[in-house]
């Protein structure tokens, strides 16, 4: 049986537009007291977009905190807690691919960075796409490639997709669809 | 062409056990400047555990930053930067489920949470598994499973399992194993 940790305290120590960086003091099932740096989000949706002829888009744009850019599946933080996380995937998708969709099924339910994060990614799959217009944030650079199931798996093997999100959507979708 | 974000500096706020937590200013490809909260992590390894029957141990861990129990895949820090990631799936395959391995090979390699940390995990598939013993920190209170490949798809496709890493490495091992 494991048993829960009791929060004695909670000291948020910054906001930020991404989470709240909190200092969280807890009891521990032995009855220590430790700190444990917790990060607090809004949530966030993802995307698999499959074109009518099976490929998937991509968006690669670089990222500050590894360095370089990288291949990822289109998605962003909800605007606040209370929006639906759907309402979250059409509009990232929309915004980061040019094009959008009403077919978006939910495919997978993701937590990032367990370890210290709350963070959840709900992951959606995007069929019957329509050309519409790319609208970035203003701090966002994007470019938008199209892959087949074939070059993606070998990308993710070959270590050049990263992105745990992806390679968890991916490979979620390649096995509900085709084993 | 994506063009990099020049950083202009780096305030490091907070140096805890898990990462140093910076606000990194940044020039921005269009010449504004910004702030990036970033994470600087030492980086971790996993293990997909697979048994002689083919079923792969979790592990069951209460997890503040989500507030409940979660099932994983065995994963650690690496003590340093120094360390080479397989010396650290080893020694976190050992310590959290009781069996040790010597034959590690690679999988995938994930960035767990790309927007805001550098935080890179190393996945390995652990096979010829021998009962060795469990030896957890002291803030670890873990419990062990094992699950036939069924049931971990049932359980990702059921929202059961949730953790990033793990469901891209096991989604990943399916997916290499037997397509």
């Amino acid at each position: 049986m494991i048993r829960e940790f009791e929060l004695i305290k909670r000291d948020v120590v910054d906001k930020t537009r991404v989470f709240d960086y909190c200092k969280d003091t807890l009891r521990l099932p032995d009855g220590r007291t430790t700190v444990y740096e917790t990060l607090l989000h809004k949530g966030a949706a993802a995307v698999v977009p499959v074109l009518d002829d099976g490929r998937i888009l991509l968006v690669r744009q670089y990222r500050h905190a590894i360095g370089r850019t990288a291949l990822e599946i289109p998605a962003g933080g909800r605007d606040s807690v209370d929006e639906p996380f759907i309402n979250a995937a059409a509009r990232e998708l929309e915004e980061e691919t040019g094009y959008r969709s009403d077919d978006l099924e939910p495919l997978i339910s993701i937590v990032t960075a367990i370890a210290y994060c709350n963070e959840v990614i709900e992951v959606f799959v995007a069929k019957n796409l329509k050309p519409s217009n790319q609208n970035l944030d203003p701090d966002e650079f994007i470019e938008v490639e199209a892959f087949s199931r074939e070059e993606l798996s070998d990308m993710i093997f070959e270590g050049k997709i990263q992105d745990s999100k992806t390679i968890a959507a991916l490979m979620s979708y390649f096995h509900k669809s085709f084993s």
